[in-house]
């Protein structure tokens, strides 16, 4: 099911092209934000992390003030994971593919957080183990059903991982040709949490033990057996960290690839990405390694309970808007920060200054 | 200016009968809501904070599940401190007038942030120091025009204070009898940082040295000053935590009075409050002196960076929603709390359950 060129290769020269266009923040429009940020009627640094938030948007998108990052789509990637054999969560796998058609009627968890803030949610199997199906409102971009089981073999080929990143970078494209402004990742896969450890400790250099959680309600003796299991696979792969795509390839997933590629298809276009929990930060790690500019277009909207995004989102120098203990997944910890994102962009365009509002300025 | 009985005393049983209509949580809602949350399409406990919060408002609202907390005003109640001239605030005292025009007009954070979230906004002049005005926009209830310095008499009356709160209330019975469904607490006042702190050191027994900081941007001297200023009206004052009415007169400030019955009016309509930062807190610490079942309806927004918000938090037993280092006031972090309380709610109410979805369960 790898969607391969004609000659049989998975051409990689879109994804190099993808990290040629990710330019840095611009820096007059940011230097513009910082100015008109003193300007504002209220205290300097008053709002806080809002005003570091709103100068990051002016930046990406090269204007100042910047537009209001709207609309919004939360792309959820699904995909499963041949390590699910290995008995490392609680979780059915069918759950997965039950999952995707939840989220495609609008009935899970990210899709009443998304109605509440105004964004749209789009699915895409991008490796479901389940028979091919087209349900109304799944976007079908599957490179294959489910990957292999990383403690015994490479979860993919090369060549899949660099497709799958392909599948984001075009989503990335088609959401940014439609309007929109802002992204946030989602994500569904039983098992995703055991390659998002085993993909952070291959990347930050980080013991299983310090990034392996719960995930979907493991008990403590199950979070001992996922760590043996990625700590066997790291053993196995000895995975380089300077090569993001054979890492992707040794532990998957599907879904994490084809946000790494979303992440990159997104800071190509200047559209910046809000990220949800553990899956996105892994994906992330990826998506730096091929192109580190790309952590300027990115926000972390919270810090989920499960000790790797703790691990992944200090890698990345990023803050976290919110920490709710959060540990579902689907893009919900992404969703419920984008208010915020947006109310950092409104204040910078819409608050007068002491000059136009005649408001008198401190006496010292 | 104080809104006086016919008998020249002000009824304090006004305040007596919204006390005495404060009924704690509905326990067959909060129960309802905790059998719902798990059954709905998700890992039991994984939408943390937001679980609880759902519960919290089918039992403020008492019924399961809960509304959409909607429509939503902020309202923002202003005032000055006699206090100012002690030299509390780097900012003149004027810009208390200024700012309530800026937010009447709009221009204000409060505004902007109220926009993004679908919020009202209403200005309330409680107790500006200025020539009494009735701008467009401005909602005019004032007690008295301005306080006294509590650093050398009582801030206020008794009866003052009690007309204050009288305020609050009213404007809750109004704002619920309007439709709203969540208040949000905002205020403007230069100098209400130091009433907060002598409010909050009052009512928790803490050093002023660790509730006192910078407000609008006072520097380390000027903070200094402030927590001189605030012992020696502890000392003149010697407040009496279980008289709150004498706490209120002592130190002010008519904002805090009149935010203290908006809780108080909130709750008796069984409405939930979004608190701010430092001023909120404070108010929220005399209405519970007033009435302990009023905590049963708060929710407290976000951390303010000003020292005092965290000991009034954990003195009311409230955790916070947001901590994004935001010191500004005006209801800002009430605001952008919003989103997140309406999110909690339409995730009880709209998920689907594990046999409606055909979602398979845990296999353990």
């Amino acid at each position: 099911m790898v969607r391969l060129g004609q000659d049989g290769q998975v051409p990689s020269d879109v994804i190099h092209r993808t990290c040629s266009a990710v330019s840095p923040a611009d820096s007059g429009a940011l230097a513009a934000a910082i100015d008109r940020q003193a300007r504002l009627t209220k205290p300097a640094g008053s709002m806080g992390r809002l005003e570091a938030l709103s100068h990051q948007l002016a930046g990406v998108y090269a204007v100042c003030p910047p537009p209001i990052p709207a609309p919004v789509t939360v792309v959820v990637m699904a995909g499963d994971h041949g390590v699910h054999a290995q008995g490392v969560s609680p979780w059915p796998q069918e759950v997965t593919v039950q999952m995707v058609a939840n989220v495609a009627s609008g009935g899970a968890v990210v899709n009443a957080l998304a109605r509440q803030v105004g964004a749209a949610v789009e699915v895409v199997d991008v490796g479901v183990a389940a028979p091919l199906l087209f349900p109304e409102g799944v976007v079908q971009r599957r490179i294959r059903s489910g990957t292999r089981d990383f403690s015994r073999e490479p979860a993919l080929t090369r060549d899949e991982a660099v497709a799958a990143i392909e599948v984001g970078i075009a989503l990335a494209d088609d959401r940014v040709g439609a309007g929109d402004r802002l992204l946030v990742t989602g994500d569904l896969g039983i098992g995703n949490t055991t390659a998002s450890a085993a993909l952070i400790a291959a990347f930050t250099g980080a013991d299983p033990a310090d990034v392996t959680g719960a995930g979907a309600g493991s008990d403590a003796r199950m979070v001992a057996h996922k760590v043996a299991v990625i700590r066997s696979g790291l053993a196995r792969h000895k995975p380089d960290p300077t090569d993001p795509i054979g890492v992707l390839a040794a532990f998957g997933g599907l879904e994490h690839a084809a946000l790494a590629g979303l992440l990159l298809g997104a800071a190509a276009r200047r559209t910046p990405v809000l990220l949800d929990g553990v899956i996105a930060g892994s994906a992330a790690l990826a998506a730096r390694a091929l192109c580190p500019g790309v952590t300027a277009y990115l926000v972390a909207g919270h810090r989920s309970s499960e000790p790797g995004a703790r691990v992944a989102l200090a890698a990345l120098g990023l803050q976290p808007l919110l920490e709710l203990d959060l540990r579902l997944g689907e893009g919900t910890g992404g969703v419920l920060a984008v208010p915020i994102v947006q109310a950092a962009a409104r204040m910078l365009g819409e608050v007068a200054t002491f000059d136009s509002a005649g408001v008198s300025s401190r006496e010292d």
